[in-house]
């Protein structure tokens, strides 16, 4: 496969964890997580939060997502989210199926969920032919790659607790929102009040795994059953752990996000420079969504792979990743640059 | 931790695996199960099977397990399986809760269920009352180490298609029986007409990762669906994937079993010695059943870990794995040696 | 509890099913379906839909919707409805949680989703990660108290099975909408290409008791089972089955259906005559939809009891029945004019 | 169909409940279980309990067993029942599939589980690879028509609480065991510590419907949702209330179970007489378990209808109910004898 913007998970995992993953595999260590590394990581993410929290890790971002949500909503419990959320519309139905709740989809604008729409949702309290809306699930940075404010996602975090409800923030790529608004995770996720996180690994440069995290212990006093009967409790569970601490410990976070940013920047520039293709939402974290003219896709496609995110309007998402480089982004400048005069000849000629 | 006997996934991963995840980390593939390693990993199973078959990896023997199964098993269906099976014990629910089956589970003897129990439980059919049984599972090598017979597997895959039901193997450290059969994949699983198997990677060495291997194509028509909401399907698949590359090509899997094995004969010979334990199950995997004196086992367990099977009886299973070493061996039987001395002079005293 | 305009469920059952489940009473009948009276009820719904149709009788509107699509919507695909659709939104999350599918809901308009929309939701056919749309539910006469034409329906049968989709209509009052298009179940049903029927009993007067009608036989070969496991299997099936009987033989169902038009359509002139009081909704069926200024309600309310549809903007839906009468209409009617008076007064004052 | 002893819901309606149907059907009520009859009923179950308890009507047996249990026992929890019982054997696998939680079959004799077995299946409390044992289920009277005695069941109410879990009692038939044991529902269900019960109406007589009785309130504190979602909120709730009411008002639940009883007696009397069929267990209750000669049940069941309960052994279940007659008595005791002499006869001859 030629590299492109097909995804931050067609890269492969950044050599530091497999450095973490070497190191730790030294010799027998319990399972299930209850070693040593997930004890560290554990901890290291408690302070990384600023307060004691409880984190679960998981093998993936939609394990992930059933997880935390499953772990307090019951079966006559509905989540708010964006109708556009990966949550919604990317994993196969399986909040319903195996989370076992039920979706109520907002509409969103540039990828996010208003305040005032959620509110209208929050209905027919106690009504028993309703399912009663129980949390809001917000995704930062957002499926198209832009970020809540710290106070969006305050307010939507003190509207859910006044009408006792909680909220989860699905942050697959969380870090990159984090760093690009030059903040911390304490200040992001903690002081906003976000109840339970999802935070990503994969999509990080990571070999596998995410952690979910739980600021409110409330909500998982029962998490491990949940966990091991969704067949995301990994048995050699220091293999994710380890990787953790040295995304934390290392600020390899930051690198990598850092990297991703300003990859999605140079590319966004880029595609500034040519008239006949338009960014369709503001680039604030590491993907860039443009409308490429139709008949450049499969061209285009060839040498750098991409998605066309709406099969209508050829709107294309362009992911960037820790290992995009320079190179890339100047070979796809080049290629853009290319069919944006031929067409501008074909057009005078 | 000390090392022991706790479980084959209490040891790391082998070095070969760490190779096979550094070799295929090099530049962008396609997530999601359609990389070369993937393609290449499933041209050399169908190749082990002797016949095309569909392969799909996943992350865990329960995830393994429950996707099998719930890709033909309707939610009026029922799945026949042994009473101490992992399916029906171990994996908290999750067959009948995010699988969607009912387990019927039926008395073993040494971990096996019988043809004619199976028979026994083949009933009402067409009954809209009763959930209609449509496949049985068996664990081979089973939990507590021992195995199926060719001719027994063969026969029970014979009941079931005569009754228009499935055979599925829980094959958790399947590589294991192979080699205790001196035997290969394609006599093991193709030949007796099994047709659905879970195919070990974790317990056998790898860092994470199991395959199911469908040998029936007419069960695995919806398949990806199911896998992908079960959370069961990795991103980076080419880390699972290539790792069975190099367990396949390089005859890891031979060499691995082998070890497990023969360890697993040394430490039964070292605890045959001892008069006061007994052997409750024939040793013929990688696992030892043995009832330890009571008294003894805290002692034991300070140097060599491992875990009460049986809380009344004081039944004790031992696993052997690849990093299992002759020095663990010898250590283990001086343990018991003087334990045994000891309590026999008390008895003489 | 005063009579009023709440819900047809709100009325009793209509003697002719009293008689209807006296006569049936006689002696043993076989249970769970088998019965003479469930033959012939099945025979003369056949004969009503003018080809051989396969039907279920169930207790609930719930139940039959749950069951209708449970039946052939598997765990990966969804169904597309209406946002404000009873399925949707009164049935307490049963269709994700039982039924086990999960749920697009479009927009609609005057309680009517358009073939545009349902087109544009059929999207990424074959795509794992997304939930495969299956099957449109339509509710006819809609929660609005509008009704479909036949040719809007037969357009949106149309799309379905162009696209290897299915319709499903939920029928609650179904007859209403018969009556009201003076057309007839093989017209409104059969001839546009429904798939599946939820046939209405309860609030047509039964005392409980629905039936789910297969047009296409494809979509209930295992639907026995569903039912059964849904708890939707009546033991005595006779008591329903012999209701749908005398329904249709007597022409019971034009008859209440008839009657039920006629009392909203004097309703609905009583309401007109009200300036303050705007009708939302054309009254096609036996609902009539009002806002009413929102100080009016409790004393209205005190005297015939109604619910208010939207808390917002106070609008409310008033609901006739096989038992509203003439003085039904004329006291609310008065009522309204007198607080309508008032308020000119106060208005002139 | 014959009269016979197939099941006591072969049976019509007694016609005091339709006099109850009659008597409520007047005029407007409130749905949705809100009526003044289910207040009443309510009013009535509590006391005759003894206590306040909570009562939820629901449309039928299987649905009264989902729904009791479904209340209180999560998706990661168990349930110890009997290997024949109704919930394991006979509701299509609805408690898995729609109930949500696992069940766990132990062995029963004459219908009944113990004390130690139970005890025994009370293991791995908070391992979070095993399912939690969070309930009991019994069935009284049992599926083969015998009683537990006050004691055993309290022994069992107290076992539970010692370890945290709750005791529900399947009482589809439950008013015959309360007049065979010669006491009240009091000393039954409330002294002996069940904490809900599935009270049963159509078996005993009624058209449709059954009672949940919540008699610890710390167990349905949602219940309410759960009825809803599982489809078994009936809309003119009213008709199963007042059959209730009428139920216990009249001591028609005493007169019903004491005709049912007593003329389970005769035709255990009847069929002792004859030495060829051997009763196979304690006839308690309404209903007679004989093995019969095979080669008599065809001609048996031309006259009088009943089932074969084991294909095997043709062990088979002769059902009495509120209008078994002595003539139907009479009548099956001269066919028996008939073919018993006749069958010496042969012997002899």
């Amino acid at each position: 496969m030629n590299r492109g913007f097909g995804s931050d998970n067609h890269s492969g995992t950044h050599p530091q964890f497999l450095k973490a993953i070497q190191e730790c595999n030294g010799d027998h260590e319990p399972s299930y997580g209850t070693d040593q590394y997930c004890i560290k990581a554990q901890q290291m993410i408690s302070e990384l939060f600023g307060k004691p929290v409880e984190t679960y890790f998981v093998f993936n971002g939609t394990g992930a997502n059933v997880f935390a949500l499953r772990s307090f909503v019951d079966r006559f419990e509905s989540v708010l989210c964006g109708d556009y959320s990966h949550l919604n519309v990317d994993e196969c139905g399986a909040a319903e199926a195996i989370g076992g709740y039920k979706l109520i989809p907002l509409p969103s604008i540039d990828g996010k969920i208003s305040v005032s729409d959620i509110e209208k949702a929050i209905i027919r309290k106690g009504d028993q032919h309703f399912s009663q809306v129980k949390a809001v699930s917000i995704t930062q940075p957002t499926e198209v790659g832009t970020l809540y404010t710290l106070d969006e996602i305050k307010q939507i975090a003190d509207l859910c607790h006044r009408h006792g409800m909680f909220l989860h923030v699905d942050g697959a790529r969380i870090a990159n929102a984090v760093v690009s608004l030059k903040s911390d995770f304490k200040k992001n996720i903690t002081d906003t009040g976000v109840d339970v996180l999802s935070f990503g690994g994969t999509k990080n440069g990571m070999l596998f795994g995410e952690a979910v995290v739980f600021l409110n212990p409330q909500l998982c006093k029962t998490a491990k059953f949940h966990r091991k009967q969704l067949a995301q409790l990994p048995s050699k569970s220091r293999f994710i752990a380890n990787q953790f601490c040295h995304y934390l410990s290392t600020q390899l976070w930051q690198e990598i996000a850092g990297h991703s940013l300003s990859m999605a920047q140079k590319l966004a520039a880029a595609i500034s420079d040519c008239p006949q293709v338009k960014i369709t939402h503001p680039v604030q974290s590491n993907g860039v969504f443009a409308q490429i003219p139709q008949k450049w896709v499969k061209k285009l496609r060839e040498d750098y792979f991409f998605y066309v995110w709406d099969e209508n309007t050829f709107e294309c998402r362009l992911m960037c990743s820790w290992d995009t480089t320079d190179a890339d982004i100047q070979g796809f400048a080049t290629a853009l640059k290319k069919l944006s005069e031929n067409s501008n000849e074909s057009l005078r000629g």
